[in-house]
């Protein structure tokens, strides 16, 4: 998550990454490779004048719609773990300059207000004692 | 993540939990402990007849408001790794019976429609070279 995030606020090569995050270089090397195995990320090669040839981190489709994930992430570490003055990051939609956040809804239109407003049941491919596989 | 989704699920117990999840015994002791001790899962005591008292795990507020970010994170595993026959796990709003989803929304009311709509920027409690502090 911490990678991932780092790729969504545009931050595609290894060495800013790691400085950024502070995570160590082998630890960083084996998550991208396994965001890249997931085909969450791919690698793209790019080359600065006078270095040798490179590769940095794009997202996939499949990476780009987590999106929505680390957004809800924010939100709850913004309003529980977040510094008395305010978030660290905020995210404003491009056409307006309005923050941006998730909501809960159902495809009826309505709002959901709270996980008690919610009921699960199996779904089509549910198991044996509803046992779920993600 | 696994933890919190059966808690979600109404399960509370830990050998219910060690049972649909699979997660060994050591490794569920400790992660239950880690959720305690964030302040997301807290113990509620608990006896049934003829056997000695025990301790189920509730959800806190902290615990409830990561509702969404599960939500987002099954919708994302329902498209990308589900049976083809459908999703293991339905979500339905409990007044409508409709299904439950998260939507990106700004506050100027706009429904985000891509991570590329959002721009991300550093906020008030934003450190030295934008590093983000989670």
């Amino acid at each position: 998550m911490l990678v991932l995030r780092e790729v969504f606020s545009g931050i595609r090569r290894f060495e800013d990454m790691r400085e950024r995050t502070g995570i160590p270089r082998q630890v960083l090397t084996n998550r991208l490779a396994r965001l890249v195995d997931a085909g969450v990320l791919r690698r793209v090669p790019y080359q600065e004048p006078g270095s040798r040839a490179r590769e940095e981190y794009k997202l996939t489709p499949k990476g780009f719609d987590l999106y929505p994930v680390l957004v809800a992430l924010r939100e709850w570490g913004d309003r529980y773990l977040a510094d008395p003055e305010g978030p660290p990051l905020e995210t404003v939609h491009r056409d307006c300059d309005a923050h941006v956040r998730t909501r809960l809804v159902c495809d009826a239109g309505h709002e959901v207000r709270s996980a008690r407003d919610v009921i699960p049941r199996p779904g089509p491919s549910a198991r044996r004692r509803d046992r779920i596989r993600v």
